[in-house]
């Protein structure tokens, strides 16, 4: 491939794409006093967004406030999918912490009436449920139950994946930059969309892929646990054409003794609109799923759902209790967010404004503003922006000053992207037509004016 | 030793020493019908607590209520450590939950202030935090951390420890019984007082067990990583005494290059009452400490907190966020606790409540009762049980008796130690006199009468 590793790692984006970098922007002293602040107490592994940092004191709906009462409109958004301060979800929270916090050890229906209505959600072969906080402890417990069934250690995931900050998830997640080790155990495979491989072909590029890895592994004794995959490849920049084609993979590694594990904590629970989990869109049943973000709109929630069979090997003779996880509080939560899902009708209103939001974003690359691609469906897209002819490094810096002009018209979205040159376009399930029309125009300005700087 | 590994499962407590086994005891077919519909859709992993298990439909202060509104007495309860609905914590989430969720890649004011009081409980040379959402988080992430700042990879734990659920956590937590597998870079330890060695002894025998421990691991070319201590022993049985009998094994940890992790999710935080961390207790500085339970009374809050130097030398190479981590809500849960803490003098309530406490427990044993030691500080108790000259598996069944004994008079308390013949007491913070009374008449007529059975 023309773009070697070195290119992607000179861009500087491995620390955080769209990082706060002191003094390529001045700041206010109150800013740069609470910075100071933040910097004698905290890690350095915290960060800020943003070359021109935010400091936020309120959010309801679309949209956050700075500290000067100003809206800033959130179109990167995975947490708190309902919108800001979500009434409905912050009332069922307070009246059962009002009741107290009782975990599973205990009886309690809370737990048992939300799986049974989250297992409905799923194909029917996907029957048992486990709670965590977290999308990476999610993540982290798929590793655990998927190694102890299969008896095997291998597992593959995709070039530019992430899956999670414990050390087990973190492993298996390459977006994390260089100094984060991958296992030894793992492997990783190349999407056929980042190497403009036609949809024709598509399917077949990627089953070589994961027959590539899987005869890597063998070579050197390490049998296959699982192949690890966010169903629309979020952090690889957002890959869902053509649908089905990851099929002949999942193929190869079943026929290795692997499982199948999707990761839906970005792609899952409505965001693609007609399909409630991005394995539905590509076509696929995996044998366990993981979710988590915004499952409880900012409440820590996170589950593992999957076949009974592989669940129950691992639950049969391990040990495994989550204090915080699967409480009552935990579950009104996720259980008032599936409310507000159906109440407000919000899975047809994402098709809808999602579609709007997509001929939007090819309306501009029509017009031959910057845009190289737009992909994705509902409300999760990835766009890829800057000069073909440009290097990676060059494209990133177009990016990042993309995503920083637009924040300087107070509309915040994300980067993504093996070479983080992809805009992350997500905003809450609630977006309507009027959002997607303020963001399209905050958008072409940005790409008319932001090459300029 | 004279009790084997062997004799150590077969009491079969490693799958939960205190579980719900079918049939055992009859139940109503309100509970079976509950019971059944989870095991139709929660993974084999959830088990339920007691013979007789409970169904808790509100919990307030010091109580739990059942569903036909009878009362029981909270003895066991790490999590919700100042009580049960305490109102503080729940206004400030609901509050904060109002003003919505931010996430500390944004400018916050919370978790300065929270952080910055933070670390004025600690010795100044712990000065960094970095938040995670559980213990679990929290121990896994200090494990990273350590293998980062070391270059090391071996880890020496205590025999019966419990350090968390993630993979990497899992691995250095004996306790959770065979079926889930240590780490081959990890060795344990024996704790003087779990072998009868006495207090001149202790510390000359506890270094001896690092030393040896560091031996085995440099003699495979493992470099030591890190010491993983919870200072105050708990899921070994609750050892304190003597007080600084770990400082030798800390240097000797030193001298090799190892780092040294006080895990204080049970210990800390107030429960001492004299002290606010175990490790000032035993009397040594570790590099880096971990938090979880009680720290937002409910609310998912973890944290290490360590020294910069080493906190550091992982975050300016390596990324690490955590989503629900460090938000406004989960900082304005903590700051809760802490003014809960403080303005109801809870530290000194604590020693005087936990001295009655553990008066009225050695005076049990002094009756002639089968105790056979008590051991503790504070709110946290460790007190074995049953005959001496009988066998552990014995010893187990009459421990799971007593508390099931206790559970019928509506007082919950739990079991710890290796053979889980230790009982847990672990009240919440607020106990007052009329508490410890009510449950030390309770825990006398059990082991009066529950030895019977």
């Amino acid at each position: 491939m023309a773009n070697s590793d070195d290119e992607r790692w000179s861009t500087g984006a491995d620390l955080m794409p769209n990082r706060y970098i002191p003094n390529e922007v001045e700041l206010d002293s109150e800013r740069l006093q609470l910075i100071t602040r933040r910097e004698e107490v905290l890690g350095a592994s915290y960060r800020l967004l943003y070359k021109n940092p935010v400091h936020f004191v309120r959010g309801d709906g679309m949209y956050l406030y700075g500290t000067d009462g100003s809206a800033f409109l959130d179109f990167y958004n995975n947490v708190t999918s309902l919108g800001h301060a979500e009434e409905t979800v912050i009332a069922a929270i307070t009246a059962e912490m009002r009741r107290g916090v009782f975990h599973p050890r205990y009886l309690d229906e809370r737990i048992v009436d939300y799986s049974e209505r989250l297992v409905t959600l799923f194909p029917k072969s996907l029957d048992r449920v486990i709670y965590t906080c977290t999308g990476s402890e999610s993540n982290d417990l798929a590793l655990r139950i998927a190694r102890h069934a299969t008896g095997g250690s291998g597992l593959i995931v995709t070039e530019h994946a992430y899956h999670g900050t414990s050390q087990s998830a973190s492993e298996i997640s390459p977006n994390l930059g260089r100094e984060v080790k991958l296992s030894p155990y793992v492997r990783t495979v190349r999407l056929p969309g980042a190497y403009g491989i036609g949809d024709d072909e598509a399917e077949a590029f990627f089953t070589r892929e994961l027959r590539g890895a899987i005869e890597d592994l063998d070579r050197r004794g390490i049998r296959l646990a699982a192949f690890v995959l966010d169903s629309i490849f979020s952090s690889d920049g957002v890959h869902i054409e053509p649908s089905g084609f990851v099929r002949g993979a999942i193929d190869a590694v079943r026929a290795a003794g692997g499982l199948v594990i999707s990761d839906e904590v970005q792609p899952g629970l409505g965001r693609l609109g007609g399909s409630m989990w991005g394995f539905t869109r590509q076509d696929f049943t995996p044998d366990l799923v993981t979710l988590g973000k915004p499952m409880g709109n900012g409440y820590p929630v996170g589950a593992v759902v999957g076949r009974a069979e592989v669940i129950n090997a691992f639950g049969q003779t391990a040990r495994y209790t989550n204090t915080f996880a699967g409480t009552n509080i935990a579950m009104a939560a996720a259980g008032a967010v599936l409310d507000v899902i159906e109440e407000k009708g919000l899975l047809p209103q994402v098709t809808r404004v999602g579609a709007e939001l997509k001929s939007g974003l090819e309306a501009l690359m029509a017009q031959g503003l910057p845009i190289r691609a737009v992909r994705g469906e509902g409300l999760y897209y990835g766009v890829d922006v800057g000069d073909a002819h440009s290097s990676a490094s060059e494209r990133w810096r177009f990016a990042r000053n993309l995503v920083n002009f637009l924040r300087e018209s107070h509309v915040l979205i994300g980067l993504c992207g093996k070479y983080e040159d992809t805009l992350k376009i997500r905003p809450p399930l609630i977006t309507q037509s009027q959002d997607v029309r303020q963001f399209l125009a905050a958008l072409e300005e940005a790409l008319v004016c932001s090459g300029a700087e």
